[in-house]
């Protein structure tokens, strides 16, 4: 039980510190945070919550992790689909905080909750870019985690770096998802077309994650 | 004596180089360093400070850490009130430098000190904010010092990665406390709602650095 | 084989994320990523590339590191050449994948490709500049790579943040190429003065790693 | 020889990038370097040269470290008073470099050097920040080459960070110095004020290694 809950606590940081920033910036555009400090923050949730936790459930925050992780058989089918639930379920929380401090600003203001959008780019030209950025995205974190390149320890930090270089050019795309769980919470709360679009930020993670199974595979074998 | 002057010297490089780079800032609001590059300031004020002196006494430059510290029985009840004693003092000594170098401006200037307000937010908002702040990172904290998942050595990195995390959020809502040490000095010297609110950025952090001691031995054990 | 997909796959890497987030920031001016968010991205780009395929390819992602790497007997000539061959050909992947995101925008929006130039800098200018940025560069990478005053693991970290350095003063120059695979394919697509001047960015970086070469044969040996 | 001419070669990096960095930004006020990039040039000058040439010299790159490990009796005095003469010259020809470059824009522009100057600060304004900037600067350098507490290999990574951190607060104020070495080869060249107060940028960065030799001294023995 508790490296479920371990997923759920860092989900929650990574979608609190990390959408929460993109909310808070939003509401303070000239104050030098903007894309750049919105992927450093992103990146940063990574470091935090993965080392903090990387010992009980590894770490993953992320549906296409867990995924990935199974096809590359560390981790089971079942661990897969709780692991999902657990992580879901932080982000959520986290959606429910940011939703809940906004609410308690002295006057009301119009905010959104960092949902992603395919935006200025059409249905499968964001789908294209999911997969891209995951693929990436899940290709370093195979590699990182099982190299002697690389120490153990350093290997979060490599991850969170990682994210951080994947929401530079991926936030003015689509927000940046490369994780379900991620993109889950701030639909339901944003409904409309966060919600219809919803399935891109879902699916296209998943199949980066498992391209990313298989390039892994053949080059590290 | 040596691990308090320690402490002492470790706070006054947080509030010095942290609030002194707000403040600074605050003067030069078209140079580029506004939330982000404070948040980093922050981060660096960590690692700069807790690495050169951790050896001596820890490290820990905040009350809260030390007192998340005594409730996992990593330090003992009296050196976390005198720690607190001597991080406080650190703290006022940094204000002090700050004051008297923005005295020797040739021309008279305006000017704050970094405190700490619960801004646009209400009183319970901005407590919801300091306590959730603060147990992520002492979370963090109290795991990745522990913790062989990590290397003892980068333990640091990663706290003071987490801070900058936590300063990129928080900055917009409360001006980020999460350490009380760090705020009483500021609002000594500024007076008015910073010094009638002080008590949020004092309990607050206490009360997540509480949470995050429980959850720790939860999770951790 | 694995070895040349994987430069490849990490010189891909390094010109989708670095200069889409070059093309990307020049379509959003306003959103804080600029010359240092760009110099971020390049540095990441090897952190996560060269940790991932490391172990496989030793993870170069530039022609004029695996030149510098063959002068010091490091590399054989025909790797030397068969490296280059795939590095360029996954400059020329991403690249084309940049097109074809952008080409996916719902209005048709005119853009850029991330090209080297001379810029304001006479052709001998920028010439010289390139010599100097891959001196210190490959230098740099020849060091780490070999020193004992460094833990192996954290040398591509190191790595990385050079790379971030080299962009901060070269980007304003010459766009900073310090890698002739990274702009061969820009002025491929870019065509005209990006063409007619890609010459110097694929001599000058090989004149620069020979001179790091020679430099670090000296101090080192 | 060859610790000198690393001596050279590291601190001609740290001024070439650092200052280089400053001067290209005042060039594109708009492009998003502005302090947190110039600060963050400056530390990643010293990672990128003092991991390279560290093993060599130790890579000091800066006069007043130099002083602070001859105190620390780390450094004979024969070699501190070489090793700043070299680090002089090499900021020397950083200088005439950028100088060179400058030179070769297509149509003449106004520049400065990056020198350093009380600016809106009296000049004992000045002096309290360059000693009080040295101070923490240097106690860091002392204290992470040698505790336990962090790996060997990590310390130049800090030491960098150090140095941002200090330039974070310290550009707005003074340009920030704490070396000599950076500050003697733009004030030649720029001469007038930054000449006139060059001494202040000379005497308080080595007041301050003495008072952080005798702190670290004290606290770590």
């Amino acid at each position: 039980m508790k490296k479920y809950l371990s997923e759920l606590l860092g989900t929650f940081v990574l979608v609190f510190f990390g959408t929460g920033t993109a909310v808070m910036a939003s509401l303070n555009p000239d104050n030098n945070v903007g894309i750049f400090g919105i992927a450093f923050a992103f990146g940063l949730t990574v470091i935090a919550a993965a080392y903090a936790i990387g010992d009980i459930s590894g770490g993953h925050l992320n549906p296409a992790i867990s995924f990935a992780m199974f096809l590359d058989k560390r981790l089971s089918l079942k661990d897969f689909a709780i692991y999902s639930v657990f992580q879901t379920i932080g982000a959520l929380l986290a959606t429910t905080l940011i939703w809940a401090i906004l609410k308690s600003f002295k006057t009301e203001i119009p905010f959104s909750y960092g949902a992603n959008a395919p935006g200025d780019l059409t249905i499968w030209g964001a789908f294209l870019v999911e997969v891209i950025l995951t693929f990436v995205f899940v290709f370093v974190v195979l590699s990182v985690t099982k190299t002697k390149f690389i120490a153990p320890s350093l290997a979060v930090l490599v991850i969170g770096f990682t994210l951080t270089m994947v929401h530079l050019i991926g936030i003015p795309l689509t927000g940046t998802s490369v994780n379900p769980a991620r993109s889950i919470a701030p639909a339901l709360f944003t409904g409309g077309e966060a919600l219809s679009t919803l399935w891109i930020f879902i699916v296209a993670p998943l199949v980066g994650a498992a391209v990313a199974a298989v390039t892994h595979n053949y080059l590290e074998s």
